[in-house]
């Protein structure tokens, strides 16, 4: 069984380093990943110049690539190049911070699962939260089970899994399948002067997340879960579309 | 009205500045585009910089600034600096070559569209084909009929509209809903050698997108038909909620 790994941490990162080692005792696994952090790059491509594939480590059941691109690229060029063959899942992560909600559409790590995905292999995008122990076995012990399900019982066409783990020292409740929150940002950016006196807008924003039950990945994090919600990418809003038809539009 | 426009061919591409100086005899247009182009950036955003926002040009019913971001960074500066609060409708484009199918996730286009439906904003993206004339006035005649009908009529909470324009000197069939094809590549890097005999990979890729049907934005615009697809960010599958529960992952 071959596992295909990227995160958008860059190959550097704790969190993919130490979910590779844990995973190459029992499959073999490649890791190609960014040669740098890209969070929040969300789908994005590199159309507009070469990419660069560095291996950087090998050893057994374990072989490590730095590009220069985006984690949807290094799903590409992992697939395509390295493997030149699909590999049996593709794994993103495990990104260092939460992705939830609707913020999924910002985030690199989810992407790439996506990217998979729409290669028709199963995927799964996980990510832990800031304060957790990227250490505690607990989550790789998980994960193991986790795959071996989704390796048996398969994922259908066009879905994917997004994982998300809290924090393990607080009190864990458990695993929960859930569907996406909505997270919306107030007082986005910050304004300030840079040592020349021009102004410039550094994003921020406060999370507004009030308006979430208990279903959501959002509320089941916080009240200790590890979430798992299914994600699939038609992006059709199919009960919209007699109504556009009833517009009556011409091209003259 | 307030309209705000964006694109991710940059502030200086004529599709942009076409449809500015079309739409400002009828309605306040706001512009904030990317400095420089940003194709295939899909929906990222600028986190670990700061942005600047620059006026390059006010006259009577059109203002327009230049940002060094993605169109997403674009849209949230607009509505949350340039403007203070949210205009009637967010227009991403004239995009120079179509934003067809399962592409629209790699489309920085669609997802300024998008970011202002998270926003509770109306929102069209529109995508020209390479092939097309930008000066056809027929194209400008239609959006504003477009526009006048979803101001009108409104669009539904968390949904878009995606319209692609195909040749218009070719033989124009009419206007038509559609749902999003799906598209795959084939033989998706060239590698090649450096001037310093070092391998690169290039992005290329054959499209392959023969799975789809008259339903489909792909075939409609291939049939000379102005596709408009309703979209929606919802990336939940319901379907598969209940067999994750099924699996009684645990965590020790």
């Amino acid at each position: 069984m071959k596992i295909l790994l990227t995160n958008d941490d860059g190959v550097h990162a704790l969190g993919i380093l130490k979910l590779a080692d844990y995973l190459k005792n029992k499959y073999h696994v490649i890791v190609v990943a960014p040669e740098r952090e890209r969070s929040a790059v969300s789908h994005a491509i590199t159309l507009h110049k070469p990419l660069r594939l560095k291996k950087v480590k090998e050893e057994n059941n374990l072989k490590i690539y730095a590009v220069n691109g985006t984690p949807s690229d290094c799903v590409k060029l992992g697939i395509e190049v390295v493997l030149g063959q699909k590999p049996d899942l593709v794994i993103s992560g495990i990104n260092e911070g939460l992705n939830l909600g609707t913020d999924i559409l910002y985030s690199g790590t989810v992407s790439a699962a996506i990217e998979a995905a729409i290669y028709g292999i199963p995927a799964i995008a996980v990510s832990l939260s800031e304060k957790a122990e990227v250490e505690d076995k607990r989550i790789y012990k998980f994960l193991e089970n986790l795959i071996t399900k989704v390796l048996q019982k398969g994922i259908p066409a066009n879905t994917l899994l997004n994982v998300n783990i809290p924090d393990l020292k607080e009190n864990i409740k458990g695993v929960k399948s859930t569907i996406l929150g909505k997270r919306t940002y107030i007082e986005t950016f910050q304004k300030n002067f840079d040592p020349r006196g021009k102004e410039y807008y550094w994003m921020a924003g406060k999370i507004s997340e009030a308006e979430n039950d208990e279903r959501t990945d959002i509320v089941s994090v916080k009240n200790g879960y590890i979430s798992i919600t299914p994600i699939h990418f038609d992006l059709t809003s199919y009960d919209m579309i007699d109504d556009i038809n009833s517009w009556n539009l011409k091209i003259e």
